[in-house]
């Protein structure tokens, strides 16, 4: 089977391990939650040398399978303090499978006075030294590595995970070579930092072939999933408009995060919606005409690629995320200008959504001005500089807000919320208060059920489906975009992987997945100090009415404690 | 009986109404904690108009009971979060007590666009536009009001206070009207600037005459605790060299924090000491030669003045934790210096030892030097500017240490530790970790309890013992400096009690009133959203051995659990 690749940095030593059997259908989030238990002390400082990151595939990595190439990174975050698994699309996962690979462990830290970037192959790891790098931002990292290393993907930090500066992420080449696949929260750029490396080339040579390639039963159960994810409406939509497509269904809710989440819906939101983004593609051409696949074989296609005006590639992609938090919640109206804070956002590593949180309350303060693109612009510049204005842009916006005496700070457990309000999306809100992740749509978005979101009825249960739901593909390395297809149907995932590995589950495997993963997040969690005060909402939601709708949060503390009681 | 002020500050009202039976025996700490749980919505904004500032006596004052006039401010702390008692000395309690006032309550704030002062008389309460205060530091605000308002004692706050600083206190006049007996901790000072009170003038015209005055039962039970306290030999030792006494001993202990808590010893200490500040006071003279008291009739006296080279007063009095934490912790060997920071602080209304906290984090991170007075001086000066750097320093030790990624911040509840690393005075820590008011020694100090100090035996119950006890004297709003010679004999404070009141109290008594105190604060931090894992000291104190004797924190989480159980 496949092979666990572990890098004591601190000797520059390394071995390829036998994946533990326990293993085999847990990859990704659980993988992380497992080795995180096991192996890193809860309480450990996350910049310290007893953190560990973990990057990993899930076991559908490797088998192409559509959507199956989810790259999940995890470590003992500096920004909540608690466990954080982040994944992003691109090649890193596919090929760490083609190498025999399900992840790689960091352990320690390099203790000479240098970086480095590590170059991994089926059957070594070199320490290349990373002195000419450093300083440079994700797009130059990669340039000047692929010109060297071209048969490599990459995972790298920019400046922001070279300062530590805990709104740091990772940046992922994707099938083109081009990079900007962000796994983006939870300042895990900083963890890679702190231990003194600047990037991962992962060599695209592997020579691994998975042994379910080969069995019959899989390839009907692959071609029954695929049939049933190319055929769904949701995922049509996402392979025409992006998640851009979502920007008007929020507006509609009241709930598009306005001005530092002041207001619910945004004059600006039909310039910023899927509609007029795709416009502006089909107009302006060149490098962004069409719609393409992050990852080698997926079916949805979701990512755009948006073009400056004369038709060259300025982002790709411009997700709904960044349009609410860089466009709506800091009053920007023009794609455009979104489009290029996201470009600088991915070269320094900066996660979008943490970045217009923080600018959202540094506005408020009145440090910067809703509206005025070329100010936010100017102060993300300063990131690389590491300025006061550059280090609170670094630091987030929990602490941005409390050195700005700023009473709004849209943070839960210190990490900022997504896209959606928790006042007019509450199943979303319960996602943020409850989920071991922080303030995370990716751990349990709800805002596609078929329900009222201003309602909290259901909301419970139906947030504890979607975070349960979504752990498992986290945890089976599959994009969470499927579940719109697959999850009414999770005897088609079971099939699959009862093939690859001979096994007899049921269709419940995937909640008992889900479950594994999230129970083992919140016992790490615990033991790291958490416990269910910081499974809350800040308590101004409940305050302050949202405009237009005038919606508050309204759940009391023992709903949300109620949610995962049997899983303590 | 006396009378509670309660003036509703948004519509400029006040109101004088009859003290609450409850409360005759329950004053400062305890009566703050009460009218916090019955009138404070606990998880409220600390600065927004919901919180309130209590500012009141304990039952011992205006009855010529010798350091029976410490005056308790209180609120739900910017700093901390949760609910904050700071006490100072000063002639404040006493003007209180001579209008026949228990407290005032300040609730609301001011709604207009201006600041203002609020004048006190037995009667009625004026709203004096504060603008020609706005800017001003402790000091010259009260010269300037001095001028117009001769007989008033004043509560002020500096710059700090006006930005709404987590680090500002209120600074309170004294016996010789001058200002700088600071209630420094928790960030009061904070709260009044949000409500847009420069200042507070009590009239020291009052006529109030408590009843107790005459009775003789009272005069007799007076006398026995005026001879109990003058003869205490601890009493002795502070009425000679002050709290500046403690250095050696500290010092000796190898808990002495010393370039940001990383050593228990400094090798400029001596200087530091009481007996070498006693001796320069004598070789200058002038302002500084005497020791005297901070209120009318206290028999300690343990003030000193410390005068410059000219023998001109430079700050008064210079304390042990301002030595401890602007001293050895920013590695100044020179009282000079010390007294040059402590006079700015006071004048700006910076609580010295956040701000030694605060500056050995700065100085770790290598924004500033230890060892350097004046680069520590011309940050300080920054705050007033409202600079980075500034705002750093008033925002206070938490939130810098998370901006510049300094993992070793000494807090609890965000709140800087005193002058004893928990590591060598492990009772201390004990209660640092466990007090309703975060690292504080004034709400439980251990270290001359006559016991191995890094030994943790018996250090749970001797912390209880002490929390228990400050807890009553700031409820009493007696001077825990009289403990060291009345807590040996509760009966005799007893006796007292039970004269002014006709009451029949066993010696039980005082513990009784302090239990009930710290049962009701923590009754509003659990509301407000702490639990016992906001009960910690931070991990690296663990992890640390502290030079030179190589002292670990080591109480385990249901160690420090245990501590209060009973009153949960």
């Amino acid at each position: 089977m496949m092979n666990i690749l572990r890098v004591k940095l601190d000797k520059k030593e390394y071995e390829y391990q036998e994946l533990p059997k326990k293993y085999y259908t847990v990859g990704g989030r659980g993988f992380i939650a497992g080795i995180m238990n096991d192996e890193v002390p809860p309480e450990c400082y996350p910049l310290g040398s007893e953190n560990k990151m973990i990057i990993c595939t899930g076991p559908t990595s490797g088998l192409s399978i559509s959507s199956g190439g989810r790259l999940s990174i995890g470590a003992k975050s500096p920004l909540t303090g608690g466990i954080k698994e982040s994944n992003s699309g691109g090649m890193g996962a596919e090929s760490l499978a083609s190498l025999g690979l399900r992840g790689i462990i960091l352990e320690g830290k390099i203790n000479d006075d240098n970086w480095y970037i590590l170059k991994v192959d089926e059957d070594k790891v070199e320490f290349i030294g990373a002195e000419e790098y450093l300083g440079l931002g994700n797009y130059e990292t990669k340039d000047k590595l692929a010109d060297k290393y071209d048969n490599y993907h990459l995972i790298s930090i920019g400046q922001s995970g070279e300062y530590k500066y805990h709104n740091a992420g990772l940046s992922v080449s994707d099938l083109f070579g081009r990079t900007g696949r962000m796994a983006a929260r939870g300042g895990l750029g900083a963890v890679l930092g702190s231990k003194k490396i600047k990037g991962i080339l992962i060599s695209s040579n592997g020579n691994y072939k998975h042994p379910a390639l080969e069995k019959d039963e899989f390839k009907e159960a692959r071609k029954e999933y695929h049939q049933l994810v190319a055929n769904a409406d949701r995922i049509s939509v996402l392979r025409e408009y992006g998640t851009a497509s979502t920007v008007m269904e929020v507006q509609e809710l009241g709930a598009l995060p306005t001005r530092n989440f002041s207001e619910g819906q945004f004059e600006g939101a039909e310039n910023l919606s899927g509609e007029n983004i795709y416009d502006i593609i089909q107009e302006r051409g060149g490098a962004g005409e069409n719609f393409e696949p992050c990852m080698k074989g997926c079916i949805i296609q979701c990512s755009n690629v948006y073009p400056d005006k004369d038709g060259n590639e300025l982002v790709a992609p411009l997700e709904y995320e960044t349009l609410g938090l860089i466009g709506s919640n800091l009053g920007l109206s023009d794609p455009d200008d979104v489009a290029r804070i996201n470009r600088i956002c991915n070269d320094y590593g900066l996660d979008t959504i943490e970045t217009g949180g923080v600018l959202g309350v540094m506005a408020e303060a009145g440090l910067l001005e809703f509206g005025d693109a070329e100010g936010f612009i100017e102060a993300i510049k300063e990131v690389p500089k590491d300025t006061w204005i550059g280090r609170m842009i670094g630091m987030g916006t929990g602490v941005t807000a409390k050195l700005l005496n700023v009473k709004r700070a849209p943070v839960v457990k210190n990490q900022c919320m997504s896209a959606y309000d928790p006042r007019g999306v509450k199943g979303t809100g319960v996602t943020y208060a409850t989920s071991p992740m922080g303030a995370d749509h990716t751990a349990g978005l709800t805002v596609f059920m078929p329900m009222d979101h201003h309602d909290k009825k259901d909301q419970i249960d139906v947030s504890r489906k979607m975070q349960v739901g979504r752990a498992a593909y986290d945890t089976l390395g599959l994009c969470v975009f499927l579940m719109a297809a697959t999850a009414p149907h999770p005897e088609v995932i079971v099939k699959m992987i009862n093939s690859i590995f001979d096994l007899d589950k049921d269709e419940g495997f995937i909640t008992e997945l889900g479950e594994k993963t999230i129970k083992w997040e919140k016992e790490f969690n615990k033991k790291a100090g958490f416990d269910k005060s910081d499974d809350r909402i800040p308590e101004y939601f409940k305050k302050e009415a949202l405009p237009p709708f005038d919606l508050k949060w309204d759940f009391e503390d023992e709903e949300l404690d109620s949610i995962f009681e049997d899983l303590e």
